[in-house]
C-alpha cells in the first residue's frame, strides 16, 4: 500500500504555494499520497492553479498557523487547530505515516512530543542534520532541540542517529565519532568527557573524538554534539558557506577576464551548488518520537520539499524507529531512562 | 626604541626552517629586533643559510622543546629550558616585549600564566581567534583555552576581545555579540542566558546574541563563546573552507571547458585565497596574561609568522592591556576576581 505523508502547508517562510508546489512533484516522481494541512480554500486555489489535480493530493482543514518566531509550547498550547498539530493528529490516529513541516521547528518538535509521544528510552527527542561532505552524507545530531544535555542524552542521540545513517543511507556500522577539540579521549568539555566513556562501552561502531575539520571529510558517518553546539554548527556552515561563495562571486567581479573564465566554469559551480544544497536531503529528521517526521528550513522551494517528503517516506517504509530500539536492545545497561520534562527542547529555530 | 620580540623558533609542525624565514622577513620589513629561541647551533645554521644575517636577530639557547601533543602542565613542569618557557622568561625579566610561537598552544598558555601571570581582574586568560569575513575581521574569544566556563568568563572574554578590536583594528565602539542559537535574548543554553543578563549590563556595545550564519557576514566585531564551542567552530570553519574549495575543484576537473575558465578566473581565486587565509593575521592572540602574546596555527608559513610578529608589536606598541584594564575599570562591579585554578586552560590544541 502508498504510504502517506501529512504536509504542515502553512508554515516556512515562503508562504504555502513552494510547499504545494513540492507536494505536486512528490506525487509525480512517486506513488506516496499526500495530505495538505491548513487553509484548505487557500491550498485549494493554489492546486487549481496548478492545473493537473492529483486524487493522491488530499486537503485537510487547520484554522490556525503557528508563527516562525512564536513560542513553542505556547503555540501548541494555544493553537491546537494549527496546521502543524492537525498534521500530527492525522499520524497519531493512523491516518499518514509521517509529517513533514517547514514552519517553526521548535513547535514542531513540541506537538510531535505532545502528540505522539517519545520512544521507549528516549528521554531527549532530537533533530538530526544532515551534511554533504567528501565523501558520503553525515548525520549531526542534535542540532538545536536539547541546548544543555547530560551524558546519557549524547549517548541517545548517537544511538538514534546511527540507526537513521543505517536505514537512510544503507551502512552496515555507521562509524560514530564524539564532537570535540581534539582527537584524544581525554580532550573536551566535561560533558563530552563523560559522553565518551558511555560510547566506549557500547555496541556501536564508536571512533572516538572527532574535530570540527572532520565534519566535512567524509570519514565518520555519525556525530554527535549536545543541541546548542550543533545549531551553531549548522548555522556557522550555512554563513560561511554562502560568505565564501559570496568572496569569491566578488573577487570574480573585478575582471573581465575572471568573469569569462566563470561563465566558461559556470557548469561546475551549478553541479557544486547541488552537491552542497540542503535542498538535496530535504530537511532534517526529527529522532526520538514515535512517529516519523521531517523538519525543513524555512526557506525550503519545491525540490528541497519534495525530497523531505521523499526522505520521511523512507523512515516510515523501512521503520527508522524499529532500527532504533533494536540498538538500543543491545546497550540496554546503557540507556538510562529518565522522565524529567523536555525543557531546553525546541527552542533553536534550527530551520528558520 | 625599537620593539623586542622572542619567538618559540622550534615549535610547528614545519619546523625551525619557516619560524626562522618568518623572523627574517619580519626585520626586513620592519625595524624590529627579533630573538630566535631554540637550539642555536641548529637555528644559527639556518639563519646562515639565508645569506643576510642581520644585526637586529639574535640567537637565545634553549635545550628542550615541547612536542605538539605533549600535556601542557606536565610539559612546563618538566620543561624547563624548554624554548617556549625560555621565551616567557625572557619577556618576563623585560628583554623582550612579545612572545610568538607556533607550537603547543596548551603549553603557550600554560607557560605564560606560569610566568607572567594573570591580568588583574581577570580569572581566566584565553586565546583569541581573528576570522575574515565579507567586510572587516571579527574577533571570537575564546576559541580553545577554557572548554567550561562561567558567566563571568565570557563577560570577561568580551572585554578582552573589545579591546583588541579598539586597539589592532582602530575600531571606537567594537559592537560585541554573544554567540548563541537565536538572535532573541531568552534562547540559547543556561551559560549564554546568564551572560546575556552580564552584558545587558555592561559598557559594551553590545549588541545582543548572534548566530553563526553572522560570524562571516562582518556587522558583529567581536563574537564570545567558551573555548569548547570557540574551538569546535574554528576547527569547522577551518574544515568547510578546505571541502568547499575540494568539492569546487572536484567539479572544475571533470570538463575541459570548466578548466579553462579555472585558469581565466585563477587571479580572482587568488585574491580569494588570500582574503581567507588565516596567515593574514599570523595567529590568534593570548589574551588576559601580563604580557604580549600570539599563537600561531602549528602549520605556519613564513608569512605567517611574520604577520604574528608584526601583530605581536602591535599588541605591544598600543599597550592592549592597558586598554583591557581601562574597560575593565568601567564595568568594575560586574567583574568577579576568582582565583580558581585554571582547570581547563589549555586543553584544546587551538593552533594545531
Amino acid at each position: 500500500m502508498a504510504l502517506h505523508i501529512a504536509l504542515d502547508a502553512m508554515g516556512g517562510d515562503r508562504g504555502p504555494e513552494e510547499l504545494v508546489s513540492g507536494a505536486v512533484l512528490a506525487t509525480r516522481e512517486s506513488d506516496l499520497e499526500v495530505s495538505l494541512v491548513g487553509d484548505t480554500v487557500r491550498l485549494g486555489a493554489i492546486l487549481a492553479s496548478h492545473g493537473a489535480s492529483s486524487p493522491r493530493i488530499h486537503l485537510v482543514h487547520a484554522s490556525q498557523v503557528v508563527d516562525m518566531d512564536e513560542s513553542p509550547f505556547d503555540a501548541i498550547r494555544r493553537k491546537k487547530d494549527s496546521s502543524i498539530m492537525k498534521a500530527f493528529a492525522l499520524h497519531k490516529e493512523g491516518s499518514v505515516d509521517a509529517v513533514v513541516s517547514a514552519g517553526n521547528s521548535g513547535a514542531t518538535l513540541a506537538a510531535a512530543i505532545k502528540l505522539l509521544g517519545r520512544l521507549e528510552h528516549v528521554s531527549r527527542p532530537g533533530i538530526a542534520g544532515i551534511y554533504p561532505t567528501l565523501k558520503g552524507p553525515v548525520v549531526m545530531m542534535d542540532v538545536g532541540a536539547n541546548v544543555d544535555c547530560r551524558p546519557e542524552h549524547l549517548f541517545q542521540f548517537g544511538v538514534m542517529a546511527a540507526a537513521f545513517s543505517q536505514v537512510l543511507f544503507g551502512l552496515d556500522r555507521p562509524r560514530v565519532g564524539l564532537l570535540s577539540i581534539g582527537e584524544e579521549g581525554g580532550k573536551g568539555n566535561i560533558l563530552v568527557k563523560k559522553s565518551h566513556e558511555l560510547f566506549q562501552q557500547s555496541s556501536l561502531n564508536y571512533i572516538g573524538n572527532v574535530e570540527g575539520r572532520d565534519t566535512f571529510q567524509g570519514d565518520v558517518d555519525v556525530m554527535v554534539c549536545d543541541g546548542f553546539v550543533g545549531n551553531v554548527c549548522l548555522k556557522l556552515s550555512e554563513g560561511l558557506a554562502e560568505a565564501v561563495m559570496g568572496m569569491l562571486g566578488e573577487e570574480i567581479a573585478k575582471s573581465f577576464k575572471a568573469k569569462l573564465g566563470y561563465l566558461l566554469a559556470r557548469d561546475a559551480f551549478v553541479s557544486f551548488k547541488k552537491r552542497v544544497d540542503y535542498a538535496e536531503y530535504g530537511g532534517a529528521p526529527l529522532l526520538g518520537i514515535r512517529g516519523n517526521a521531517i523538519v525543513c528550513h524555512g526557506r525550503s522551494n519545491a525540490v528541497a520539499m519534495k525530497n523531505a517528503i521523499r526522505v520521511a517516506s523512507e523512515m516510515a517504509r523501512n521503520k527508522v524507529n524499529d532500527r532504533i530500539l533494536e540498538l538500543f536492545s543491545l546497550d540496554h545497561r546503557l540507556v538510562e531512562q529518565d522522565d524529567a520534562p523536555v525543557a531546553n527542547a525546541a527552542g533553536a529555530g534550527v530551520t528558520q
